[in-house]
C-alpha cells in the first residue's frame, strides 16, 4: 500500500489527533497559542502519531486512550523543533543578536517549555506510571543526544559509532518508544511491546541517516532549505565521516570543513558538497539505512499477522526510499 | 525556632537530598554535569524541599519516598532558573552575541531541558499518577507565567491583579505543590493536603512581594546584584505599580521608567528606586505580604498540632520579615 493510502485509511482518526493538537497548544495567553499553533501549522507528516496507533492495533484500539500517546509524542517532537530554532535562529544573525531576535528566542525557549509541560500534563491523564517512565526517560535522552550534537559539532574525529549513538538519542528513540507506548497504551502484551520498540527504534536510526543523506544530496526544493545545512552548523554526518575515510579525498574535504568552520556558516559549502557526493560514503550510508529498516521489518515478523503489521512494512520501506 | 535551627535539626534528611541532587545531574556526558552541577553548587535555600519533608511530616514520613518529590521540585525551580538565565545571559551582551555567549545560552537551554526531564524522571518512579498530575500542570503553568512576564515587560498600565496573577503562577504554585506532594506522598489526608497546599501557596505569595521588595530596597550585597534589576528588565512589580498610583510621582516615575525602557537595560535606575523607595507603595506592599503570611499561618490552624507545624508557622512568619 501507498504512504498516501494508508494515510487515507487512517484519516479520521489523525483528524482527531490533529483537533486534540490544536486545542492542547491554544491558551488564554495569546503570545504563547499564536507561536504553538504558528509551530503546528507548519505541519509535519505526524509519523510518531501514525506508528503510536497502528501499533495500537496490536492491543484493545482505543482513540480516547492513544490519542493521549500520540497527541504527547508529537507535542515533545514540536518542542524539540522550537528548541533547535532558539539557536539557529541567533545564527542566522550572524553573531548580532536585535531585540526582535531577541525576543523571538525568548518565546521560542518558553514555548518549547510550555510544549513540553503540556505534553506531559496529557499523558499524566493516563493512570499508568509505566508509560510516564518510559517517557521521562525518553526526554533525558533526548537532550543528551542534543548536548552530544553540539559537543561534536566540527568534530571530524569522531567514530562511526559515536554518530549512531547521537542519532539514536537524538531521534530513534522517540520512534521507538511512539510504537511501544502505543502497544503498552492499548494492553498489547509485553512481547509485542518490544518487538514494536525494536521496530521504531531501527525505523528511527533509518530515518535519521536517510535525512542525513538528504541534506547532502536533495535540492532545496526538495528538502525545503539549502543542501549542505547540517555540515554548515558543523554537524559532521554519516556520509561525511565515511568520506573523511576515503584517502583520495580525506585531506581536501577536512580542509574544506575548516574553511566551511573558520567562516562561521557564512562559508561556500559547494566543494564540500561535491567531494562527498562523489565519495563511496554515501553508498555505504544508504546501506546502513538499508540494513536498519530490513532489521526493522524483521523485528515485525513475530508479530501477529493484522493489516497493521503490513502498514507498519509499507512505511518502512518507503522511508528506505525516501527522497522527498 | 530560628530558621537555622529548623534546617539544623533537618540535616540530615537535607542532606540526603544534596547528595541526590548532586547524583541526578551526573551523567556520563561532561558538559551536562559540569553545568548542571555549577548550577547546583550556587546552592539556595532549598525552601521547596524543606516544605516538602516537613509537609510529609502529617502523614507516615519516609525519606525514600519524600526524596523523589523533594528532589524533582528543587531541579524544576533550578531548571527555570537555568532558562531565565538564557536570556539575561544575552542581555548582559547589550544586544552582541558572541560565539562563547552562544555557546553558553545553546548549553543553558539544553541543561534546563535536561533538569526538567531528569525532575520527571525521578518523579515517575513514584507509581502514584496523581502526583505526576499535580507536577506536570504546575509546570505548564509555570511557563505560562514566564511568558506573561514577557509579555508583560514595561507594561506600567498593568493591574495589581495582573501582579498578582502572574506571581502566582511564576512562583506561588511550584511552592504550594512543594507542601501538597509532601502530604500526597506520605499518605497524609486530602484535607491535609489542602490545608498544606493553600500554607505554600500563600507563603510563596508573600515570598515572591518580599523578593520584589527586596530588589528595590536591598543593597548591592545584600541581594547579590544591583538594586533594581526588576525595574532594569522591565519586569513592573508590585511596589512600582502602586508608587505609579500615585499622583504627586506617577508622572516623574512614568517618565524614569520610559528612559530606563528606552536605555534598552544601560540606564540610570537611580531617580527611579528613589521615587518607589520614598512612595506609600513600599508598605503597601509589605502589607500585602503580611496578609498572605497571616493566610498562610491561618491554613495551619486545622491541621493537627506536630512540630512540623510549628517549624513551618516560623519560616512563614521568617519570610515574612525577609532581609538577607
Amino acid at each position: 500500500m501507498k504512504l498516501l493510502d494508508i494515510y487515507a485509511k487512517m484519516k479520521s482518526d489523525l483528524d482527531v489527533i490533529e483537533g486534540q493538537l490544536a486545542r492542547s497548544v491554544t491558551t488564554d495567553h495569546a503570545l504563547l497559542s499564536d507561536a504553538s499553533t504558528h509551530l503546528l501549522k507548519a505541519g509535519g507528516k505526524r509519523i510518531r502519531p501514525v506508528f503510536v496507533l497502528l501499533s495500537g492495533k496490536f492491543g484493545s484500539y482505543e482513540l480516547s486512550v492513544l490519542e493521549r500517546i500520540a497527541v504527547p509524542l508529537e507535542l515533545i517532537h514540536m518542542a524539540s523543533l522550537v528548541h533547535d530554532d532558539v539557536i539557529d535562529n541567533a545564527d542566522t544573525r550572524r553573531g548580532q543578536l536585535t531585540v526582535k531576535s531577541k525576543w523571538d528566542n525568548r518565546i521560542a525557549m518558553y514555548t518549547g517549555d510550555y510544549i513540553y509541560g503540556k505534553a506531559l500534563a496529557i499523558v499524566t491523564e493516563l493512570e499508568n506510571p509505566q508509560i510516564h517512565q518510559i517517557l521521562s526517560k525518553a526526554m533525558v535522552q533526548m537532550c543528551i543526544g542534543e548536548m552530544e550534537q553540539i559537543r561534536d559539532f566540527f568534530n571530524t574525529k569522531q567514530s562511526v559509532r559515536n554518530y549512531l549513538l547521537r542519532i539514536r538519542r537524538k531521534t530513534a528513540l522517540l520512534i521507538a518508544i511512539s510504537c511501544q507506548l502505543g502497544a503498552i497504551a492499548s494492553g498489547a502484551d509485553r512481547k509485542a511491546a518490544n518487538l514494536l520498540y525494536k521496530f521504531g527504534y531501527n525505523v528511527g536510526m533509518a530515518f535519521q541517516i536517510s535525512d542525513d543523506l538528504l541534506d547532502l544530496l536533495g535540492t532545496e526544493k526538495q528538502i525545503g532549505k539549502p543542501p549542505g545545512s547540517d555540515i554548515r552548523q558543523g554537524n559532521i554526518t554519516l556520509p561525511v565521516l565515511l568520506a573523511l575515510r576515503e584517502p583520495a579525498i580525506a585531506e581536501e574535504l577536512q580542509e574544506q570543513i575548516n574553511q566551511i568552520q573558520l567562516s562561521n556558516g557564512a562559508g561556500e559549502t559547494k566543494r564540500a558538497l561535491n567531494l562527498i557526493r562523489k565519495s563511496a560514503g554515501i553508498g555505504i550510508a544508504e546501506k546502513m539505512a538499508a540494513r536498519y529498516i530490513n532489521k526493522a521489518i524483521a523485528a515485525l515478523g513475530d508479530l501477529p499477522n493484522i493489516p497493521a503489521r503490513k502498514n507498519l512494512t509499507d512505511i518502512a520501506h518507503f522511508i528506505a526510499k525516501r527522497s522527498y
